[in-house]
């Protein structure tokens, strides 16, 4: 390594900033890497976010340039697709991918960030400090106050380029925003979520290799596989409904009425134990741009565009921009000024269209699955899937089976609708019209 | 005064911070209001921000309701309508309000400042702080913590209600949106404004009573008068084609063949002294919801909904909401807490109208007001408000002399347009079958 050799503050140590470290670090670059939280491969609790997550395509694609796909894999419970269960605890299998069997990965975030830290670690050119706590930047100058918060130190971190990877509510974002022409928005949608948990010995109850939905309209439940047999079960809920159910007796109703086979699942003591032990949390959807500053600092992951998680793409996007980053470290080499602008021009349309889908995908989870005109539409992709694999890519496919840009898996969406209400169109009127001739003749 | 009297702390005192002063004060709250920047009845130098203003009905409300209506209308000058310059220098006056002559008034900002800090130090019960910046808040505790910047003192002050008047970046809208489910955009338009001047020497060649509009398409220049007899000129124009006019040349070159007439009215010499004086300044739209917390902490005017000057309802709706405010302490006397979910609930949608359409009168001043249908429009309009003066009140006259709800004054548009086309449709229908008819008989 030689003198010249640029130096990288990353802010964040959650997924993305560590898997940013690594493409980073293999470049050559110095990397310092700051999480304000403990180590969470020593930490004796886990910390309050979701618990595990679904990997897909673009997520692999990062995993597999830094050469951590397999051992994540050989960690992650394939969920080749969604089983639907209805009011009256039938369940309802609807594969993902009926032509190449493709599948989704639920893996733990714990267990993902601990590979990820420790394949960061690895690298002599890396530094990771945790409890270390962003306090304030300079982003002119490149300067990052750290404190760490177990010695109450503050220091001065200064660097070429300041990466903040720091989640939704990212601190280094915050300072980006007072910059003039930053756009900026913060949604917090009426839904808030409940962790729960069933139990590894009724594990063996659920039709494993799923996605379990549980969709009631207005509302739903998930439920996403462990290793070791447990799954983690999500209610999404309005706020509202959920302060209606304040006492043992209102959630014990409101479970029997429209989730009964969930309370077998999770078992009645235990899920009142569970429903009660923490407030439901929120959900944000914050798009901003430009993600960068001059040739100082950008952002990237939740803390450029957080969504709400009904895609499964949070990660996944997350992870593409270490793909495009590096992409554009390849073609630019140490040229940050038009790296940083070249990955905010690129970027902000695809974020802001994954936004939107995961926006939209609720509506499909929670709603538009009990619906027969889903499964008309979902039989009629299938045939133009098959019949045109290269053209008619359904939207679910293309957003998690591919690296089609974001906003081109939207816009096709938006041709393919088109398409089939003509079709359907002229089919009808061919109908009327042969009907008529029918009668006629 | 007893005891109990409640105690109000306003951040900022602008406009509308001293204006939600004199309101309070006549409640009997002890009020304590700070401004961050010195006191500009003292101060030498004018700030950068515009300094004329465009009064209306809803700001001459609150006004008069606080009784300095009489006083702020003897230093303003009534505009009674639109004087477009089109690029042969040939002008065209389009009047707001034929019917009943409305008008609205071109005001300096600093002196309706003044003229409103002097009114609420006059209340015993109302303490006035300049130069006091502040530095951190706690609304859960209801403590502002205030840095005296002239003797770089800082102090605690406890009170039962703060309200943020800050701005278009307040530090108090910043504390409340760390809450959770606080929604919250700002979005920058493309274009900056720049200020210039025509000397008072020249004014009198300029139309008296009018606001004068050069409008350009892509761009457009205005100008409002001064009571000097001088006028302020605002450009409005994109950043881009700010940055291409980039030496004297250019600049000349630009003007001569866009605002041929007002190289003369501003002074060769004038104008490119002015033009290259300053940077442009960015125009930013803010909106957020809820405005408050809890029984705490409530934001008002910019702070809780800046939008762009084009409808001239910046300090307008800010008025307003002083208006409301104290209808609601009319109502609900010191009940903070309902006091200001009211305001939320009430306001929210309108400030989130008027801001749309601040963003939509932009397009109609510099470039709508071209077109040949806006005059159909307009004398449609005028015909229809003439036959029908309570139902149909078109959209300027709504929202710049009533105070009917902003949301009303844009459903009343969305309404509107609807019967103006379904009447166009069956008037060419009806002139299509006379013409058929009396071609074939």
């Amino acid at each position: 390594m030689t003198d010249n050799v640029k130096s990288i503050t990353i802010i964040g140590g959650g997924l993305v900033g560590s898997l940013c470290a690594c493409f980073l670090a293999k470049r050559g670059y110095r990397i310092k890497l700051y999480e304000s939280r403990e180590d969470l491969r020593k930490a004796k609790h886990q910390r309050g976010r979701s618990i595990n997550l679904a990997l897909s395509h673009r997520g692999r694609r990062a995993l597999r340039s830094v050469g951590l796909e397999d051992e994540v894999l050989q960690n992650a419970i394939p969920m080749k697709g969604r089983l639907l269960h209805d009011i009256s605890g039938a369940t309802k299998s609807v594969i993902y991918d009926e032509h190449t069997n493709q599948c989704i990965y639920s893996v733990s975030r714990n267990l993902l960030n601990g590979i990820l830290l420790t394949a960061a670690e690895k690298f002599p050119n890396v530094e990771v400090f945790f409890q270390s706590k962003l306090i304030n930047i300079s982003v002119r100058e490149g300067t990052c106050i750290i404190s760490n918060m177990a010695t109450n130190e503050t220091f001065e971190v200064q660097s070429d380029l300041i990466i903040g990877a720091d989640g939704a509510f990212s601190k280094v974002r915050r300072f980006l925003q007072q910059i003039p022409l930053f756009q900026f928005s913060q949604t917090y949608i009426d839904h808030g979520y409940l962790e729960l948990s069933i139990p590894p010995c009724r594990g063996y109850l659920m039709t494993s290799n799923h996605l379990h939905i549980w969709p009631r309209g207005e509302f739903m439940m998930i439920a996403l596989p462990n290793k070791d047999d447990s799954w983690t079960v999500t209610l999404f809920m309005s706020f509202r409904r959920f302060e209606e159910l304040d006492d043992k007796e209102k959630m014990r109703k409101f479970f029997e009425s429209t989730f009964p086979d969930a309370i077998e699942l999770i078992g009645e003591e235990e899920l009142e134990k569970q429903f009660f032990a923490a407030k439901p949390s929120h959900l944000v959807s914050i798009k901003c741009s430009p993600y960068h500053f001059q040739d100082r600092a950008l952002v990237i992951g939740d803390a450029a565009h957080a969504m709400v998680p009904f895609y499964g793409q949070g990660m996944n996007c997350g992870f593409e921009d270490c793909t495009l980053l590096d992409e554009l470290f390849e073609t630019h080499a140490d040229n940050f000024k038009v790296i940083l602008e070249k990955f905010s021009s690129l970027r902000k349309d695809d974020a802001h269209a994954i936004c939107d889908l995961a926006m939209y995908n609720f509506i499909e989870m929670r709603d538009l699955v009990t619906k027969p005109s889903f499964y008309v539409r979902k039989v009629l992709d299938n045939i133009l899937f098959k019949m045109f694999p290269s053209t008619w890519i359904p939207l679910y496919n293309s957003v998690s089976f591919s690296s089609i840009r974001y906003t081109v898996c939207m816009n096709n969406r938006k041709w393919q609708n088109k398409i089939i209400i003509t079709g359907l169109l002229i089919f009808f009127l061919v109908l009327s019209i042969l009907f008529f001739l029918w009668r006629k003749f």
